[in-house]
């Protein structure tokens, strides 16, 4: 382990060379005239694969951009690690505010700024860099590795859930490793062991078959923005609970353990309020600002719309008022049985004299990866060795739908071993890394992979 | 008397004729090109009364559009009658729609058809030759006359405020009569005795200081949108009543002769509701359809906006929400009064976390004529003499603001002898209005003079 250790050390200025190869290739997935990079990035991924030492590494074409697939199976009886990671990225608007060009990486202040920096070339490569660590000084890996590096992350993954189901067996494998998620704090080794599902709907109510006048109707027709407003105010209590029939039945309580865990983290709600422009933080009741984004399922609206919207004074009764709104859930809940739920109990609470329909419009799947898991476990400890810190354990209130398609098709938990840091711009102008954490994630990476195979 | 409406019977054809000669101006008061027209209506206006017989008349300018001024002062210790009306139309779009040239009237099915023919050119046009009638006959009139005919009403009425306040000896009189109105069915002498007021406000909600990832912050932070839904949806309860404290304090109940008077007029609700396309109508509890829109005040939202509105799903906690609603309100309900109750009742109920700002945008005073006042008694009585039917009493859900007007300055009450019908396209194309109800007008107005008279 030490020659492996050494090897990466020697080889960290290297492996900032090479990385800024990959993130030169203006890989932006939404841009149709980037198709040509897309495909030249496939190609760079499966390259270094191949430079590693992979013994087999395929770019496989799809209905949009190419998946690129590795392997090294040489370790018989012993288990098999499949990395994930995707090599698109966001665009780069607004250009304006960039302050070194996108897809002309530069080191400064010990951090590399570039498009996909952090998100996620940066992260997917210090997996391979580690697997190359292994193959170089030994010959040999001491457990099986697949990789799985996708061009689609950034617009949904629209072609990687029918690749996984019918290549189940090629992907085959005891736990998926995941770097696309955050450190909780710089230089603090963490995992994220569980996601947030969604339940996302659109609930539209009608009324009169044009806009009324105000005066000559107000008060003998019912008025589908008051309507629509007085329904999504039932779906919450004074607490903050969410009021739907059964909403709560399949929800995984909180261990002890977990609860712990979140208040060693010592969030300052203070902090946390002035970071997002509030005076303070509120939410439902019986729970800590964490506990809440992190464990707890929440209902949101996200856009609401009915009626005369400009400037002044216009007397109407609208004939329609509609809102998006939607439910992070959390395990066990299921989007389709939660949609479900909202639906009845729209429906049943919508009074007479208006039309409602409820549209389904999108749903997702909590993860959780217990922390009993061996895979959590060994990831833990292979961080702080590396990390030289105890290693923290965090859920996150978002979704990585991937993660619930491993569970759900390969029955395997995932690692999401983190190495961004929340502030490192993914998504914005600036986007960068920090060389610490990729150095220090290669070595995660090279220590898991000796601890998993034990 | 008799004189009187034999001339009105015999001139009946000639009445038509100028009437057309009215319509034909193109005064649209919102369009500029139409400036020289309005001056023109104006003149056309002044030259009638002075045909009619007026002792005295004046074109008055002002800021905006022309005011028209004519009197008859020789009924020494008479009662004075004030005739308000306005010589300004709508615009015409969609031009395409009408079935003959907006400002070429024609003759069709007993009706006259052309922009301003109801609305309110026709309507004015009955107490200008009902005046004429007696002066060419007699020479004289049985109480005095004045008349104050507007050109800005389509817009607002910005000019006529000042012109009263400024005028007030002038315009002194003991009641003023107004033909803007509409009968409740045709052939039916119908008395608007009462209307409703209104506040309009606007209230924003802001939260975060940039929208926020409902996944990472769902749970901790007050919810604009939520709010905003939570906050309105308190102003009503199950039953349909106000419940913003002290709300109902100033509202006058409904006698019993005027919930005999309502009953009477056999409003069926199934049709109602079939007119503007809805199951069913909704309201107040304890109340039917005609006192809910006529005699109780109500809250109604006329817009709401907040957060993502486009197609899809995007997975926001909008940092702003905004919602216009208004309250039409009924006598003695005083709309700053009203304003600062709902606005304090909202910031009272204002949850942490959120900045809420209201915004009064606009007012208008309810208006009742009792039914018991001599000048509403008068104009039962002359309509029920010229139709050879039975008055009825009704009251309206909108507001005429110029009545507060001549109420809160001339400190007189309006009575509203309306001669048109909800039927004939005001502000639409292929606006009309009945000749049966033009002469019919023509007579109810000459009987008004002779009995108010008395």
């Amino acid at each position: 382990m030490e020659r492996i250790i050494n090897h990466i050390n020697e080889n960290k200025d290297n492996y900032v060379i090479e990385l800024k190869e990959f993130l030169r290739i203006p890989s932006i997935s939404t841009n149709e005239e980037n198709k040509g990079d897309m495909q030249k990035c496939a190609d760079y991924v499966e390259r270094k694969m191949r430079e590693a030492g992979l013994s087999k590494t395929k770019v496989f074409q799809t209905e949009g951009h190419p998946i690129v697939y590795g392997e090294w199976l040489g370790a018989k009886g012993k288990p098999t690690v499949l990395f994930y990671g995707h090599y698109d990225v966001q665009p780069v608007d607004p250009i304006e505010l960039w302050q070194t060009p996108p897809f002309e990486p530069v080191v400064k202040d010990g951090k590399i700024w570039a498009r996909g920096a952090t998100d996620d070339k940066g992260q997917l490569f210090v997996h391979i860099k580690s697997v190359e660590a292994y193959l170089k000084e030994t010959g040999e890996l001491p457990l099986n590795v697949k990789f799985l590096i996708e061009g689609e992350e950034e617009i949904g993954s629209p072609s990687l859930g029918k690749f996984i189901s019918t290549n189940k067996n090629l992907l085959k494998c005891d736990t998926v490793v995941i770097s696309d998620t955050s450190l909780f704090q710089p230089g603090i080794p963490t995992l994220t062991y569980g996601l947030r599902g969604l339940s996302y709907l659109e609930v539209e109510v009608t009324g009169p078959d044009r806009d009324l006048h105000s005066g000559s109707y107000g008060g003998a027709v019912a008025n589908p923005a008051n309507v629509l407003i007085e329904m999504i105010a039932k779906l919450h209590d004074k607490n903050n609970k969410i009021m739907i029939p059964h909403f709560y039945d399949d929800v995984l309580k909180l261990t002890n353990q977990e609860r712990e865990n979140f208040k060693k983290l010592k969030l300052s709600d203070k902090a946390f309020a002035k970071e997002v422009g509030v005076k303070e933080l509120t939410g439902e009741k019986g729970f800590t600002t964490l506990e809440r984004i992190w464990a707890r399922p929440t209902l949101d609206v996200n856009g609401i719309w009915g009626g005369f919207t400009g400037k002044g004074a216009k007397t109407i009764i609208p004939s329609k008022a509609s809102a998006k709104f939607s439910m992070r859930l959390v395990p066990n809940q299921e989007p389709k049985k939660i949609a479900k739920l909202v639906c009845d109990y729209l429906m049943s609470i919508a009074p007479k004299g208006v039309k409602v329909k409820v549209t389904n419009l999108h749903g997702g799947y909590p993860v959780i990866t217990p922390l009993e898991h061996k895979a959590t476990k060994t990831a833990a400890k292979a961080m702080e060795k590396a990390f030289k810190k105890k290693t923290v354990f965090i859920r996150e209130g978002g979704s990585i739908p991937v993660i619930a398609t491993f569970a759900t098709i390969l029955k395997v938990p995932s690692v999401m071993m983190g190495l961004g840091l929340n502030s490192e711009n993914l998504h914005s102008p600036n986007e960068h890394f920090d060389l610490k954490h990729f150095h220090l994630g290669i070595l995660s990476s090279a220590y898991f992979m000796d601890e998993f195979s034990k």
